[in-house]
Formats: C-alpha cells, structure tokens, sequence
C-alpha cells in the first residue's frame, strides 16, 4: 500500500466513525478500561467503518486494501439474456448497498451478521462473453481474453468467468457473511466457477500505510499507479461509452514455489527482484519509496541491478505501460502437487486495473514472460480479464452495469 | 470470549508492547499522524504483541481466541519410533518457541515473515495410538477415541489423527509463515492429513471482550469455563502422570444447513438455543451473562424455554460436566454438496479442553446426541481427541511432551 493510501484510509476511518457502533452497549465500549496501560488506549473499534458504495467508479479499486478478499468467478446459466443479468446486478447490487453500510440485505434474515462492514467493499467485472453477447452494439467494444504468455501453466479450474465479483473487507467473518448474502441472490442467474481466497496482514497489525509483503517475503506494492500522479484517472478510468467511470480488472493466479525460493541465498533472492528483503529499498541505494538506479555500478565497475531484474523488467518503458496493482496472499491445501511439493500450495492473487490493459499491461506481462528471473520461482495457473462497469448512483432501481447493458431502473 | 478473557487480553496487549515493533522505522510510526481526527487515534500496532511460549501450560488454551486460526491433523509415518517423535517435537518446539517472540526459526530463511508474531500460539496434542504406542508404559493411559454418538456423520477425512498442531494468532500472514515452517521440519516424521482453518472477527473490529459469534449468526461462548471459576484448574489441568499440565483437546468439525436456518422465523431460532439473536441473553430475561431460568412460565403459564434448547441440554447436569470452549468458524469451497446445498460449507471448529474428556465431555454431547433442537441444522462431520502435555521450559533442549514421553533433553 503506498503512503497517499495509507493517509487516505485514516481520512476515511475518521470519517466512518460514530454511526457505525451499532448495537453495542455503553458497557462494552467502556469494557475494562481500567486494566489498560495509559500508553495503550485500544482505537476504536473499526467494524463500523463503512467504504461508500455509491458514486462514479465502484468500491474496491482505489479503496486502501483491506485485509481479507474472496474473488468469485461466476459464469452464467444457459439461457441468461441480458434482462436477466440486469435483474442480477440489481439484485447483488441492492445487497452490497445495504451491507456496506452495515445494513443487512433485504432478505437477510441473518442480520446480526450484517452489522458490521469493516470497510467491506465489491467490485463486479463482465467477461469477454458477456460484453460479446449481452452488451447492446452500441457499447460493445473490441475485448478479448487475454494471449497466452510463454510462462503460463494455466489450470482451467482458474480460467477466465463470465463475471467476477472481488469482495473486500478487514473481517473475515463480514465477507463470509457478504458472500452467502451474494451467492443466494445470484444463485439462479450464474454458478460459481471458482473462489480465490486472499489476505493481507490483518488490519491494525502493522502501522497503517506500511507496504504489504508477500509469501515470498519481499515488500510488495512500493512503484504503484498513485492518486498523486498526474495520469492516475487518465491510466486508471475507462472513456469507452456505456463504460464511463469503468476500468478493467485483471485477475493472474500465481503460484510461488517456496521450497526452492527459501533455499536460495539472501543476495540471490535480493537480486531477483532489485530490491532489499529488509526494507525493500533499491540495490542501488536509497529508502524504499526511492526508485533504484539502472546504471549504478559496483566497486569492480559492474552493474549492480541484473538486466533480468523483476522491477526492471516491469518498470514502464513507456509512459502508458502503467496499472494499479492491488493483490493479495493466498494458500490452498488441497494444492496441485506440482506446484507444492509440501502439501501447501502458496502464492500470489495478482490483481490490477487499468483502463485499457492490452495497451497498460500486456506489454509488461509480455516483456516478463520473456525475462525476468523471478520466473524461475513463480507459475501464473489461472488468468482471467473483466471489464468493470462504473459505479452506480443511489437513485431508485439504478444498479453496476445498467449504462454499459442499456438497460432500465429496475 | 468471556469478560475475564478480555481483561487479561489488554494486560497482555499492554505487556507486549515496547520490544514488539521491530524493524519499524520513526518513520514508519509517525506515518501521516497529521491526518487524523484528534478523536481517532490508532492504538499502537498490534503485531509485535507476543504470547509465551514457555511455562507450565502449553499456549492457545487459556489465551484469549486470536483472530485466525490453522488446525493441522498430522499421521506419524511407519516407523516414526519414540525418539523420532521425540526429534520431531524438539524441532517443533524450538521453531514456536522463536516464532511466538518474533524471532525467526533456525532454518527459517523467510525471516521477514517472522517479526510479526501477533500473538502466535501452537498448542500440540498426541491422539490415542501415539499414546497406545509410543508413551512409555509408566505414563500410559486409558485413552480412547471418542465413541460414537448418534448424530455424527464422520467424514474419514476430517477423523482421528496421530498428532493436532493447534496454530492461532491475530494476523493470517504469520500463521502462513508458521505452518510453513512447522511442516517443513515434520516433514520426514509425519503427513499432513487435514488442515482447518477458523476465523473470528478480526482482532480490533469489535471491542475486546465481545463474545464470538458464529455464522449461524448466535453469540457463541458466553457462558464458558472461567478463569474466575473455583473448580477452573481442576476441571482444565490433567494429573495424569506425565501428563501435568497438561489437558486434552476435543476438535468436532460441525457443519452448519444455513439454508434451512436462514429460513426460519427469529423465534424459532432463538427458541432454538434458548438465548437472543441481537444480544445473547436469555429468553427468560436479563442480559448476555445471565443465566437462562429453565422454570419461567409466559402469561399463559405455559413454559419460556423449550426442554430441547441447545443450552439447557448442553447445560452441566452434574458440576464436573464443563470444559473449555475455544471454538472458530469455517467455510470450505470444496464442499461435499451433501453439506452445502449452495456450494459453500459452513460451520464450527467446536474446540474445547479438558482435564478428563470421558467424565466431563462426552455426556455432555451424549446428551446432545439424544435431543437438541438444534441437531437439525448442525452436523458433526469430523471428530478427534488428543492428549495435549504441559508446556516446555526455556531449558535447552526441553520440548513439549519431554514428560509424557520420558525422553531425554535434546
Ligand atoms: C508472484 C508474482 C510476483 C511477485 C512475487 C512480484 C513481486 C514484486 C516485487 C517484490 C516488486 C518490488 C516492489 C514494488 O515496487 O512493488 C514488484 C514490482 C513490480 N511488479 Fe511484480 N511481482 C509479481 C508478479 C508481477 C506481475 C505478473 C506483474 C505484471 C505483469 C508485475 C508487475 C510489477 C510492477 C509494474 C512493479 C513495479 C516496477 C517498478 O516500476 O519499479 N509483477 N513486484
Ligand atoms: C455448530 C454447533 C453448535 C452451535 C452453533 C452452538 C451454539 C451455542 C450457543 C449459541 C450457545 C449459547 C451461548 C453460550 O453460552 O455460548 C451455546 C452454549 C453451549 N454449548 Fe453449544 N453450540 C454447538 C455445539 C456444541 C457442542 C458440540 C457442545 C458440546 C458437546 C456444546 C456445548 C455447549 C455448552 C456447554 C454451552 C453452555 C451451556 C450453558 O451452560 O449455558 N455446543 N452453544
């Protein structure tokens, strides 16, 4: 998570606070308060704190990382027409309104589950089918599933959906809840294909903006596509009509083959990536939000960084060749053999936006598929591209997807 | 988590606090304070906040529920003798022993992952062959697999295994690089046969000291063994020879038709229980940590509580009928359909400790198996007992189970 992140979320934890305690009595707020070190006054607690879930783009992009995602892939039942996916998305997005907010569903019957929404977010992206298939012509666009890259090992079991739905929240027990909610509703319009689990350190664990790390070790996040920069909406935003205050997620399952990685030297593994394992700082020298320094070259008048670098294969080589990124950890037990000699399979949920990923990234996903050490030690097994709709207004019957499917307030 | 259990958690939290932050910049720390409202100021970051590992009692017992937890059924692979087992658990021991203080393990090349302990806790359990075979015959005991009750549909895969590693902490990345780390080393003595994994709300989005609830949306664990209790240490602490300081840990796996419950009325899934959704009071009146009174009659004089209410059958009937409950929630994507009519299983890690399981336990859930109403919408689909040793002491080479084992220093 970079800085501005970090200050954005307290922005928003401060604005979240007071309407979100509900239900709890005078008597747990003050509970034992007495036994508490002066020095150690707990925060508030933040299961109240609500993500807005209207507005131009929907929740779940810019939105400082929460600590817990579940990814649903969905793909629709035979015989959904476009009226049918437009009831969906009225229904999931009615749900996510009142959720978000701490609201229990309209036919929750599980409420207490609902009360708190610890910034839950969901963020809904359409597949190359759907935007194929039920987009009216008139904002259909040019949108296929992504190449195959010569390091792919893709596993159909994690290929592309007709839908995603990214939930995000810091608890976990709110996105079971949100899930179960969600699922009911669609349940007759799509099946669930797949659901990728993924986590961050839990919220409040570490200071908030510290940069996330992930199974490999490494801080993971520091160069991002940052509200600071001068291109962030032009970079991040989709213009493509039907598809305003849109942008496209790209969903890469990545498995890491930790045995071999954690056997490797410090300076090996460094040298992989560019960067320190400490603190994530360039080879070349500096603190970690400093960019490191291609030509610096050691005392024998060697370069420092290898060419095969992971952050110098990624680095943009065009001002355009730039994305949000916004993954999460994951680890599954019943894991591919293959793919974890010790039972655990590891790895990373890479997710990014981008308005337009075949200009934005697939030349960076091109150009590491042909180099970048950190290949040795990383197989992407599932892959999947969605667009993502702008967000929806409060008004009555509005709802994700009604202007990209043309279709009415329902 | 009863009041008590949130009282000691800040003493605990307040006694962490100081040699935890390490490896946190000023810079870190100060992080972006300018943004914050005067009245939200964030508690101090939690990782560094560690448990002990040593002492008379192994940990993750009577510690507070952290947040996450990862339940690993291990089988001793064939002619893993006592002092392979012996091996083993010096191996393991050492490797919490480090972790739980934010240190890294020996081998432990990953060691960025491990400065966050967050309150890690393992607490290791010997099921009954291990104690059959391998516990010298001074220290062997009457010690049995759980019988079967009427109600169970036992699932092989989630059964009885040779030994439990019961992993907890607040923050999922630390238990990740825990079991990672564990593993690799059991690796040459013992196979992984299942994995559970629970969660709770996340540490800090509720007030410390809020009872739990479950994903059937009830409070789960008001009425508790406490601390507070006269008869706590008895009805905990085995005295078993070799065994004290020990206890045993019952682990059911119970799945939850959250179909069918959500489709109930309120009244029906109190009646249930016996207690309130909103807050976990009695039916019969009072607040959360009142005692339901099984003689209230209504204004018709017909009586409050229905006779089959999960608390007045799972109430003790006899005083040494209690244990302690440290349950966690679950939900599985690969689910057996059987289960999970909408493709996600749901259910309780239903954890609890005993000094003596055959006397306080299993009349309990024998009790249970004859009639609670809600048997219709639980399933007991996995089962095991193992017998958890004292703690170790930091004496170079002590390990848990040394005792019960009656192995040398290592
Ligand atoms: C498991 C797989 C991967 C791992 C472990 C990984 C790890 C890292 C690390 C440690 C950094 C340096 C810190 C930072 O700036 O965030 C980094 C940077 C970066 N990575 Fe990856 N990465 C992975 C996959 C990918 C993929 C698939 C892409 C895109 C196709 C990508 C694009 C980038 C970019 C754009 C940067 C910033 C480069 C810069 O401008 O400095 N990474 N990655
Ligand atoms: C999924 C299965 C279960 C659910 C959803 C469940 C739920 C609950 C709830 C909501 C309460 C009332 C609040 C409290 O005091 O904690 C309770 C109490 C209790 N439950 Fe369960 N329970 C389950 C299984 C079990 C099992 C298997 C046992 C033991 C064999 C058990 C033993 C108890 C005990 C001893 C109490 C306290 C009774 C009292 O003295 O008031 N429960 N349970």
């Amino acid at each position: 998570m970079s800085s501005d992140l970090g200050r954005r979320h307290l922005l928003q934890a401060g604005a979240a606070l007071g309407g979100g305690l509900v239900g709890w009595s005078a008597r747990d707020l003050t509970h034992d308060r007495g036994a508490e070190p002066a020095d150690a006054a707990p925060a508030p607690a933040y299961g109240g704190e609500r993500e807005p879930f209207h507005g131009r783009h929907q929740s779940g992009i810019v939105t400082p990382p929460q600590a817990h995602a579940l990814v649903l892939g969905l793909d629709l039942r035979s015989g959904v027409d476009r009226a049918g996916l437009a009831r969906m998305m009225r229904l999931l997005s009615d749900d996510v309104a009142r959720l978000s907010q701490g609201r229990p569903a309209l036919a929750d019957t599980l409420g207490e589950l609902a009360v708190l929404p610890a910034r839950l977010t969901a963020t809904f992206g359409f597949g190359p089918r759907v935007v194929a298939e039920l987009v009216p012509p008139r904002h259909r666009f040019d949108f296929a599933e992504l190449p195959d890259f010569a390091t792919d090992r893709l596993r159909p079991q994690w290929g592309q959906t007709d839908l995603v739905v990214q939930l995000c929240a810091d608890d976990p027990v709110t996105l079971a809840h949100t899930r179960r909610v969600l699922l009911r509703d669609a349940r007759v319009f799509a099946r669930v294909r797949w659901t990728q689990e993924g986590f961050r350190r839990a919220r409040g664990a570490e200071p908030a903006g510290t940069t996330m790390r992930n199974l490999m070790g490494q801080v993971d996040g520091t160069v991002n596509l940052s509200e600071r920069d001068r291109d962030h909406d032009r970079l991040l935003w989709s213009d493509l009509p039907g598809l305003g205050g849109g942008t496209f997620l790209v969903l890469r399952r990545i498995a890491m083959d930790l045995v071999d990685w954690e056997s490797l030297s410090r300076s090996t593994r460094e040298h992989t990536i560019g960067r320190r394992l400490s603190d994530g700082a360039p080879l070349t020298g500096g603190a970690e939000h400093d960019a490191p320094d291609p030509h610096a070259v050691d005392d024998r008048g060697l370069p420092v960084l290898d060419r095969a670098a992971h952050v110098l294969r990624a680095q943009p080589q065009k001002p355009d060749e730039r994305f949000l990124r916004r993954p999460y950890n994951y680890t599954r037990d019943e894991a591919d053999p293959a793919l974890a000699p010790d039972g655990v399979e590891a790895g990373l949920l890479f997710v990014a936006f981008a308005a337009d990923p075949v200009a934005q990234f697939v030349p960076v996903q091109q150009r590491l598929a042909e180099q970048d050490r950190l290949n040795e030690w990383v197989t992407t097994i599932g892959s999947g591209v969605w667009a993502v709709p702008g967000g929806c207004s409060p008004e009555d019957g509005d709802y994700v997807g009604r202007e990209l499917l043309g279709t009415p307030a329902l």
